[in-house]
């Protein structure tokens, strides 16, 4: 608010201003000289199409919410929970199987390492998570990995994290989507056959559901994910128990069981499998991103949200596998449509084809699906942050109506389905690009956080940054064995993938910033405004309302008004020339011959006529070109008008000095100030 | 010309026209009161990217023509039978085939019957180009059964013919490109497996040859159809000499050939043999429609032309299949992959795989490439005339470079390649959506024609109709007999398209009619021209050289200028107060915070404002809403600027009173009259 502004001096504008501004309209509450602020019905469709459209999206994504209302948004603990840790818990879907498919080519013996390999994993799991309950602490507006690496390492290591968390989000779409479909089809073998459609039909309700909303994910999703880990704690709980009681005996193996391989169990081999099951972490920094979104206060709830949750997928992943190994479990021959780890652990435990297994089932490709939708909470969030920050284009920082980033949302949702169908909806083939990714962004963010404690060196930043150098270390071996052992695999694509994304950063952020900087205005400037002289000239094709109306328009902007038709008919031209002079004696008429036909280049030509021919001494005109426009009010009048107005106004828009004025015209009503013309019904001119 | 125009009273506008008028500018010929006519250089590119697309498209599709050269390109008759018959006589290639093909059903001793379905297929022949004669002579402007159907039955008539006719020359495209291609692979039978590739790239290639023009047509064109005709006569000779000698004796069946059938040998079998064969007539009426391309006497030629076509046509058809009976030729296993019967034919006559097979093989495919050709001068010529009377949209008037119809052609390209990729390159398979387009026209043509006779009433009016009345009645019975026993097969289809067609055509022509009644204004009318006030809103959402160019514009068009900011961030809305009222002290501000983030709708709604403001007893001023517009330089410029305005300029295009102006801004080159503001260089605004 402007207490002290000074009056302009005695303006006619300014009056008109002050008069104009102080309506008591519907629309806006005034708050000041020159202030208004949009009530909800500034925001209103205008048009009938309009508020159809804007009502079919009411009931699609909910009615639109203020940003005051964002507060409202915040999510308690255990909503947090199931929103941000449904992509980490998930893993335990699929982690054990990645471990036993690496085993397996040494023989079922080798199974029995599966354990050990698990536990090192949660060793890790619990390092970095640890290290991100710091994170937590430490950056509580959140922004995770990008914002850390930004500002304590380089805006080139944030680049690097930015790139590296948005391929890990797309995955996790694809991956858990695909893993979930493959639960049910555990259940169900037929959905084998439909696994690209159901791919689909999922994305598509997780998009909408996005598209409504952080509030009602919470709602939607907490069920299934407690679902989950109840059904599996009690399954991990039942097996140990007849481990215990030594009634765990080894299941023959299912039809489709891959045939165990041979090989000698190497060094390279415990690795490979740890690099398959570290896949298990995935998911572990959706908390660190989202601390705004939780209630206040935010670090602290999120800080221990994240010790629930790596606790929770520590116990799952541990647990089922050491289920699997008592049942000497077998994965199944990729691509065959056999079920999958889990499915074969809880059927097990529960029992093949029971109610328990079913429910089981059922919660896991929810809770898979759930994951998903964690990314389309990160994803668009992180977007419009390098949006906001030039590094991509501003549209994404574009808000829809539900505080949801749409943009993103439909761009994410577009990739991870692509990526589905191009894999064939095949987790096993999509999971090594998926870890490379992720394991970027935690050494990253944990060497930002030993920066920062460096920097602001507060009470216990000596074993604050141990314990992040820890992780980073071990972040970083384990981002180098696993970039290594799976490169064939597919991780080359995403080693490949990030310093492209990084480079096309850079690319945009410059492209905005050169433009910022060639259209600046020194800020001790006062801007002269020379009242500029200006023509108007009206490419003409007949003589209608729309053209009368658009030389009203001309006569409005300059005197020198003239319109010009370009014809390849001397006769048509002569016979309307005849008739302007009768009609608009005011405007003088210019016919251009064209014998090539051309439409533009004569045109161009007659504008460039017209400025040589201004007196040198004299700085030349702006040309104002009115072009009448037809209001199309369906896709195919877009097809049946203005093919012609579109050609022309794209060769003007590079024009010097030459500013395009669209005059719409329709059909139905005429403008006011044009009735006096009102046609007469008989004449078809 | 113009002589007594009457000097507009004393006006500044009128001096400066006439002064702007006529300078000696390399554009232009000036040939009267402000009236000019293009020279070559008007039609020139102006940026350095223009000027590099028109040299790769002079390259690719020749340098202009200009309309006077159009004269130059009319075609000598042997030139014009190259062209326009390649059509009709390349039927020739599969004519008998389809024949043979419905024949064999009822065992081999049936083929016996093919000469006689053949020669009544040549009666017919006779009658219908004989009555065309009549077409050439009565209109010599061309337009073919669309024009004759319109002028003399009703209008709806010559839409049916119309809709016929486009359906027939996209057909001619579709059967002879995949006729070609089965000619070549009776070759080389590896060609099979390229089908489609070949068949797209043949249409690309005669897609790029018409947009060249109408004279390398005949360059091109004449020698492969004047070597097919040597060839197809050299083979029937030999077959004929060789039956008369008794040394053309049955060919053992080659591998791939049908079984024969054993039904029985009905009337309704002779039928379906007779309408396969009536293929043979496709492309009769390609001359009549060209009349206007011939050198004159133009109706006298195209006459003479028409004759030569159908004595060729009739005697190449009917000897092929003399000469099939003769060596007892089955055809192949529809997507076998096998010979074609012309093949086989050519095989018999000078021995498989000599190079006088090769060449004649090689013939045969040139000219149904050429074939498809025809289409390519006839479709669009009549879009363009549909176009023309508004029953299609106008772009299909408006002419390329090279005197062709661009739209029409590229049009016909797409939907012919869709349909050969649809129907996997099978000749056979089209052909039943062939014949019922073509008889169509035909009948509807003919009947046009008896009316045509009975009101001139010239001298031989009487034996003229008749002819005419006979060609129509036989037309319309193999009409019936073509439809309704190819009605499952495809036939359908048309008979469905037409009428869909047709309604199309009325469709568009009531838009156009409707608009340009509603847009009429009264021929005796002067029109008004009051001078209305005006008013300048610029949305803005910085300061900088963009806005300030803006502002100048809108200063232009009046005193009454302002801005207005929309943001959702109070702070950065002081801010830009702040920095606005020190360096644009002469320009109002308004800042509207729209809370719901929406930029169009707060702004729309602050329009309204603006207008409920004006006192009721005072004529709402026009608003003009001034739009910086970057000028994309490449695609990604286009993604990363201009979002916000393309959303505002189609929000307010439908708001009447209200006029879209866009002010181009780039990036390299500030505007003359904003040098004065040139950027410091570090800042960064």
């Amino acid at each position: 608010m402007i207490g002290g502004r000074r009056p302009l001096p005695g303006r006619k504008i300014a009056d008109r201003r002050v008069r104009v501004a102080r309506p008591h309209a519907p629309y806006f509450r005034y708050t000041g000289p020159g202030q208004l602020v949009a009530k909800k019905a500034a925001s209103r469709p205008l048009t009938p199409t309009g508020r159809l459209v804007a009502k079919a999206k009411a009931v699609l994504i909910g009615r639109p919410l203020m940003s005051e209302e964002e507060i409202g948004e915040r999510l308690p603990k255990k909503k947090a929970l199931a929103i941000f840790s449904s992509d980490a818990i998930s893993s335990s879907a699929y982690a054990t199987e990645e471990i036993l498919r690496i085993l397996i080519v040494a023989g079922v013996s080798a199974l029995a390492l599966s354990v050990e390999v698990a536990l090192a994993i949660a060793v890790l799991l619990a390092v970095v998570s640890f290290s991100y309950r710091q994170v937590c602490r430490a950056y509580p507006s959140g922004g995770g990995a990008y914002v850390v690496a930004r500002e304590n390492l380089a805006p080139v290591f944030g680049l690097i994290a930015a790139a590296a968390l948005l391929i890990d989000y797309v995955m996790t779409v694809a991956v858990s989507t695909a893993s979930a479909i493959q639960q049910i089809q555990s259940v169900v073998p037929e959905a084998f056959n439909y696994r690209i459609e159901i791919a689909f039909v999922s994305i598509a309700l997780i998009t909408i559901g996005n598209l409504r909303g952080l509030r009602e994910s919470g709602n939607i999703f907490a069920v299934p994910t407690y679902l989950f880990v109840g059904l599996a704690l009690l399954i991990v709980g039942t097996g140990i128990v007849r481990i215990i009681q030594g009634t765990a005996v080894p299941l023959p193996p299912q039809p489709q069981a891959l045939v165990p391989g041979g090989e000698a169990l190497t060094v390279f081999l415990l690795l490979r499998a740890f690099a398959g099951g570290s896949v298990a972490l995935t998911g572990v920094e959706a908390i660190a991103n989202g601390v705004p979104a939780f209630k206040p206060p935010e670090s602290k709830n999120a800080a221990n949200t994240m010790t629930a949750m790596a606790v929770l997928l520590g116990v799952l992943f541990v647990g089922i596998t050491i289920v699997a190994r008592a049942y000497q479990i077998v994965p199944s021959v990729d691509g065959s449509g056999g079920p999958t780890v889990i499915a074969l652990v809880a059927g097990a435990a529960f029992g093949l084809g029971t109610p328990l297994f079913v429910a089981f089932q059922a919660a896991t490709a929810l809770i898979l699906f759930l994951a998903a939708n964690t990314s389309f909470n990160a994803f668009p969030r992180l977007a419009a942050i390098l949006a906001v920050d030039g590094y991509m284009p501003r549209q994404f920082s574009f808000r829809g109506d539900r505080l949801a980033y749409s943009w993103g949302i439909v761009l994410l949702a577009g990739i991870a389905f692509a990526l589905l169908y191009l894999f064939d909806g095949d987790t096993h083939a999509l999971i090594p690009l998926y870890s490379v990714g992720v394991f970027v962004t935690f050494t990253l963010s944990q060497a930002g956080m030993v920066r920062h404690w460096f920097r602001v060196r507060e009470s216990g930043w000596r074993w604050r940054s141990a314990v992040n150098g820890l992780g980073g270390v071990m972040t970083l071996v384990v981002l180098v064995v696993v970039a290594s052992v799976k490169f064939a695999d597919g991780a080359w694509l995403v080693v490949v993938l990030i310093p492209i994304q990084v480079g096309m950063f850079l690319f945009i952020y410059r492209q905005y910033a050169a433009t910022a900087r060639q259209l600046a205005i020194r800020p001790d400037l006062v801007v002269p405004l020379p009242h500029r002289e200006e023509r108007v000239v009206i490419p003409i094709q007949t003589l209608n309302r729309a053209v009368v109306q658009a030389i009203n328009v001309g006569r409005s902007i300059s005197d020198d008004v003239r319109a010009v038709f370009i014809s390849d008919d001397p006769e048509e031209a002569e016979e309307l020339r005849r008739r302007w002079e009768q009609q608009v004696p005011g405007v003088p008429l210019v016919i251009v011959e064209s014998p090539y036909r051309a439409l533009a280049g004569p045109f161009l030509a007659y504008l460039e006529v017209l400025d040589r021919a201004w007196p040198p001494d004299k700085e030349a005109p702006i040309t104002f070109v009115v072009l009448p426009e037809y209001v199309a009010r369906n896709w195919w009048e877009r097809i049946l008008y203005n093919q012609a107005v579109r050609r022309l106004r794209s060769v003007l828009l590079g024009r010097p000095h030459t500013v395009v004025v669209n005059v719409p015209y329709r059909r139905e009503e005429p403008e006011v100030f044009e009735q006096a013309l009102a046609a007469d019904p008989t004449d078809q001119a």
